[in-house]
């Protein structure tokens, strides 16, 4: 059967509605607000905005916590822009450690590719859940609570996250408390921790105050 | 009773409040993002913006498919933009196919004016949902199930459509195949569709490659 | 090509996850929630419940309002269940009004299939928007707004509504004012309204107090 | 333990991402769209924009109505913006009156810090719901229904209220029949008020028509 | 004007939606779901499910944070379920401290009603947002972000706070760490904190490991 | 410092908030709504309930598609339910192929753990995005568009892929149209496929009609 004749209609929404309708690639450079990014226009989308690379290299974990996260959300990947969705990488040295943190806006779901890696998270109920993680596992951490990984196992441990969210943001319990200005006093109060023990981390994390 | 004094308040709000409140009437010349289209300024808005007459006027069906779809979308009908909702109209002359087709962004209900309209669904269970609708009757199409009406009479047949979203999207199942570059081969290989098929669909549509 | 055997994935799918999945069709005896009401057995559902024949009825406008809406809201229509979107018919004698009334919960678009209806909102900042509709012609009132329609011509006006809800409610002025038991001096000092006239509204609409 | 080398991530998050997932300070200059208002550069973000000091000034309800609103929206307090969330503050003096209204875009709820008031609302189903409040009480309207409050009491009265959005719209019943353009036959065809009752609160709000 | 006949489809609507319409009382017997609690039947439904009095009594600041929460969710207060917004109060003594903590689940508005409060919260970027908040001032505070409150004046403080959702949640860093048992060593690893400043908060807070 | 007495508030919290707040482990024995499943009983949670490891197994590929499935979706993984996300496995031998498909309910990232993929989507304005993609590579494809993934290998490739939703559901271009009891003239009217080919397909998938 032929088709000599298009549908108008289609060709109309062909030249309007594609940014709108199926995605919406990040622009870097415009405004953006509460549900993300501005549309990059449709004629600038190649398919290098629904690819990215950046995972497939290990993180540097020549560091003291022996770990590295490596990130895909909407600002390293903008093809995720208004997806409800991103990625991320965890690689961790022998040792290594994600210490306490949370994702504000956005659920996590990992799943171990290389070693063993220990993950927990506490509810508000303060109940706490571990388990350690093997080849093949996944865990999910809801969205907005404590939890952390760490390497269990005597090799390298590689897993890779994903999120609710294209910008799920991401909270590190010792940067918010120790590396800003946030007087010593103050987090002594607000956390009961002894005023040597924030001296310390302070001075450890490049805190002030 | 008498009011002299007018709200602080209430002139506040009308001043600041009114495009982000009540409607955001699409600017089609700013940047759009993940919610929709940026909000036209209220000084600008009129009635004709929350107006639309294009339904009216029955589509060109001297085509193969003997139909034509006409859309109400937010690029046509800025006034919907962020409203969740939008229309379109269906003209099937005796004969007229509308082929299976998505809408990614919004679920679909029909309604018949004229005529007799045999429709169906598909579900991701692989069962068939098949009607055969006369004047009067509705039809509801789930977000993102393959879809398709056929003019069931010996009749013109009208329906106007209405969705879950100002800009639901339309992916039609023969135009993704076939009107594009996509390799006979890779879709052979993902469709399992005979490459004697592929190559007579694609220049049916004008498709390479 | 052939396919002997089939994916085990795809059975699995099936069988567990098609109600949540596609669709959510209302089971009306069940609990429901803040998102509808709750699914009804997939082995349970069929094509009936995603088509409905009370639209194509003309309503009885044989009434002092001269009107008549019939809705194919969730409770009416159970396949529209957590889809997003609802319908309903206004059938408007010569005469006929709709009076001014609201949609807590969703937004509306109406097309005009005979007749002719003068229809309008008003805004937030007490704008008013009027219009009289043309066969074919639509109009959005975006939610929550007062809203109204008359028949503005010599003979009988049909449309058909769209909302942006499966329940997007009803809030009716007068009926929400006079139709119950709201004393009449809370009315007058709530609405300004003479005691008298509310009093005669009450009156016809079979308020008490 | 110390911390000589930071994340690079971390580095990499604070510059590009901080606006799109914590927050998103509205910058009332720049385009906004269906979800809010575009986001002020995280550079110019301070605690300012996180405060605001408005709702500590009584409003002047030497007025008619003998009462004042003060808003905290998302057009006075931009911190708000794409949260969910603002507030608002009720002077009512004594025979003060909010007459009835609705709130298109979002829910309320109510708390009475001095004096006593009487709110109530009304349901889609006609049913009214009142009571009187005495301090420290709380009564949640739900978003779109018409609900007013009253100064029950001998003194003045001060309640603050929530509400689900950062701009939750407000639509004052007299405002929206009386205070604007709207024909006054055609307030009597879609309200069933006389005539002359209508004329009446036109004059006082200075509608025309 | 008179209304001897009523439409048939108010009289359809009052009885079969109004639970799923204007709210959804929360029944805390039956069974919850994503999207909050069950929905009472609307024939059980009394103004009292949308009116809360127990925010009236301070809560006893007696213990050593000398500070009081009391919340109004949606378990303590049915009425808001399913819209979005619920309330809570605080009270400080002097001297009291609402330690760090975050709401996974909402954002959150303080008002400060008596005293003095400082209060405070980390952005992902590690910023602080600091302010000392006199009577009448309002502070927002991002969902899912570390924040306090301590009484920063003489005398008694008293704060009510809103949240963008019924079950905003609560996660008390000190809680969340040390009121359970997670292994010390695991904490220790994954916070960076002494040993002996975990025993020592962990034996305060009954925790175990 | 100690904390002899707790927070009332909290005790409060822990005991009836709980399910509500932070995650929603899916009851698959009680009803489900649109939001998704109801809630297991805080009671009854386990660890267990939040990680899964099924996806540590490679699926079986001795099929003629040479390829497999293994979903981690909320019916096999609970603790994903209401949480916005979910997983799956692509075991894809060398030769194999996951043909033509969509998710109706979500956004997918795959990312490519061994081997080669070749992948691609094609969008409603018939664009085809297609890419080669090596270890460590990710891709992503919007809600509801046609996409496929080949081995373009000679090793066997494995993919781990992530959803936007718990539930996103999966249409299978051959499965809709050929495995169930669509008369194939339909098929043959609505997709202008040669009614040989739908015999022949159908035949092949068990399809009747």
């Amino acid at each position: 059967m032929i088709f000599p004749i298009l549908f108008t209609f289609f060709l109309l929404l062909s030249s309007s509605n594609a940014a709108v309708q199926d995605f919406c690639v990040a622009d870097l450079t415009a405004p953006d607000g509460p549900a993300g990014y501005s549309c990059k226009s449709p004629a600038n989308v190649k398919v290098d905005d629904f690819v990215f690379s950046g995972l497939g290299v290990a993180g540097n974990t020549t560091n003291i916590i022996k770990a590295a996260v490596t990130p895909a959300f909407a600002a390293q990947f903008p093809g995720v822009n208004g997806l409800g969705i991103s990625l991320a990488r965890l690689d961790l040295a022998v040792g290594g450690v994600i210490p306490f943190h949370t994702h504000p806006g956005g659920s996590e779901v990992l799943i171990v590719i290389e070693g063993t890696i220990c993950a927990g998270f506490v509810s508000s109920a303060n109940t706490v859940y571990l388990q350690t993680l093997e080849k093949g596992d996944i865990m999910v951490f809801p969205q907005g609570l404590l939890h952390f990984q760490v390497n269990g196992g005597e090799t390298t441990a590689l897993a890779f996250v994903s999120f609710s969210s294209p910008s799920p943001g991401l909270q590190i319990l010792d940067y918010a408390l120790f590396k800003n200005d946030l007087p010593t006093e103050l987090i002594a109060q607000t956390t009961f921790l002894d005023v040597a023990q924030i001296k310390k981390l302070k001075a450890a994390l490049g805190g002030t105050n």
